[in-house]
């Protein structure tokens, strides 16, 4: 893998992870570019006493470009694209409308009745291929690892900048899901804080380790792996299963057999694997409609303070797709309750993802 | 108000609250029904340490009829609904595909690997009006008071069935928030558990109890009304805000003024004055975009458990809609980690409510 930093016009990095015989990449990039906004700023909700992430400059962003003028294509026949290169492997560069900002200045209210700051952070892209129409689960297992080693840099280098709590990667995919750019990526958010999800994993997980002397997240693992009846694939080093109280209508988590905080701490054997591994359950996922299915797929890192001490990296991924023609709203219940009601058992969609052929290429 | 209560077909209960002058109401369901399925089960997360409702039977329920084919619509020309009677005022009904269930069997598994039960509970649809177009901002106050009285009755009568630990009244309207059927109606929901917003809610209010000696909510009600930059409507009784930290494009949550934790609870005095000020918000709310806003409302009641003592009655309403033609989806940050972003100031958003004319009928 080939590494290679430079700065877009408006001064964001943009990062290129090259195979190892690529061609040199054009580094400049001529635009004119307004500067970056910095207006993000966080306020914490007493009531739930969580941080709210505030960037009011997103509203304006780019919705859904034809091809023609998709931003993370490379910069080819005269279009300048986010990308100044006529091509790339996988890419990172950091996002030009972001939620979160090195330098943010925003939150610098008087008379607000709530705490706020500004919304220190960074926001970053990763592009998973210059193929417009290809998709993650489309690349080739050499190609495809490059992916993983861009996460795991990402995470070590956003993990080292100042106030940074926790490192993110994530892929949206799908315009159910609210995609606004269908070129195939993913993102990273670097949050000032311990966001709300990993606070209460983590809590629970202190909880059951002080009560059993186990760790909660191998004991989940254990715990399908032994069952069986909600795995769908396995490998040496990792295992795919619909958890037993799913809350989503497809949703996934993939864990690594070994305990490792983080994309950083997995071996090269592991991280070819878990490649192999999810390549298959992406083509599964999508065999399930025949279709493209929309989802979230979130890795779970450990962050940076001290609760972290029982993290166990694991992927999950969730699909608000409840058939092929219905999707799963979060009303009454999930959102003003936080109670989720699901119409489907995990038994019957890890049994239909089983039987789901992955397409051979 | 005038209460009636009767059984349809299948034995599920029916209650009319009628304007004391209204006619008698047709009590005799001639429909042949199948039973209603007992199949809910849950399952605790023991990641998250949260109850996941599964009603797999709910998979197959009503989607979008036609308007001749409302099930919520009187029993007029011939055509039986869910509700036997010509005509109705408000009338409350036991879903027909509910979540939970007072005599649920699901969950009898053998071999899972987390907790389970039955799904233990009740849910119930309330019809505010039977005009098929109308909306529940659209009825005359001495109208909409009947809605009050019947979650009052509903609140009260759930909370003594054996089981159950939290009654949430609530209303999902337009499709862009899952709604399946077009008439204007709200829910009911009897849980067997505290849910996770609420726990947590009532956790954060007990340490703030514990640090400063106030009431949470207290605090943050008069930390709205000192600084007046989010009020969007007052009267004697009831504040309307959106909150400092709001989380939703649209989020305004509506506060008595007097510390009381359920709607039951309410005064005669305080339910008229809620329904003035519901009114004008409602109207205020679709002013924004000039068209039906599409929001979940949602009662947070006291819980019938010990962890209560701190709780304070309030409605919380949220719209996904975050422009007139965008809606904001839960992706990554929040779907994965519970940290939401928000591409509007709450500031702003209160501005240009109080801005927004009610119309005048």
């Amino acid at each position: 893998m080939r590494r290679t930093s430079a700065q877009l016009a408006d001064g964001r990095e943009i990062i290129y992870f090259d195979r190892p015989d690529a061609p040199e990449r054009v580094l400049t990039d001529p635009r004119e570019l307004s500067a970056v906004s910095t207006a993000a700023q966080m306020r914490r909700d007493p009531v739930l006493d969580e941080w709210v992430i505030m960037a009011t400059h997103r509203q304006d962003r780019t919705l859904h470009p034809p091809t023609s003028e998709c931003p993370l294509c490379p910069s080819r026949n005269g279009r300048q694209t986010e990308v100044p290169s006529p091509d790339y492997d996988v890419v990172v560069f950091e996002n030009r409308f972001p939620s979160l900002s090195t330098n943010a200045t925003g939150g610098e209210h008087t008379g607000l009745p709530v705490e706020h700051a500004p919304g220190v952070g960074r926001c970053e892209v990763v592009c998973f291929t210059p193929d417009h129409d290809a998709s993650l689960g489309s690349l080739e297992p050499d190609y495809a690892r490059l992916v993983v080693e861009a996460w795991a840099d990402r995470t070590t280098a956003l993990s080292a900048l100042p106030g940074i709590e926790q490192v993110f990667c994530f892929q949206n995919r799908g315009r159910a899901i609210g995609v606004t750019l269908e070129h195939p990526h993913g993102q990273i958010y670097a949050y000032p804080f311990v966001t709300p999800r990993t606070r209460q994993m983590l809590g629970n997980a202190a909880k059951h380790a002080a009560r059993t002397g186990h760790n909660l997240f191998a004991d989940v693992l254990a715990g399908e792996r032994d069952s069986g009846d909600r795995v769908i694939a396995e490998s040496a080093h990792w295992t795919a299963f619909v958890p037993a109280a799913a809350r989503w209508p497809v949703e996934v988590h993939v864990y690594p057999h070994r305990r490792v905080p983080d994309i950083p701490s997995l071996t090269d054997q592991e991280r070819d694997d878990f490649v192999y591994l999810y390549l298959d359950v992406l083509t599964r996922l999508d065999a399930l409609y025949d279709s493209a299915l929309p989802y979230v797929a979130a890795w779970h890192q450990a962050p940076l303070t001290a609760d972290a001490e029982h993290a166990y990296l694991h992927l999950q991924i969730c699909s608000i797709q409840r058939a092929a023609d219905k999707l799963k709203y979060l009303a009454g219940s999930e959102a003003g309750m936080g109670a989720f009601i699901t119409d489907v058992l995990p038994e019957d969609v890890a049994s239909r993802l089983r039987a789901a052929s992955p397409v051979v290429t």
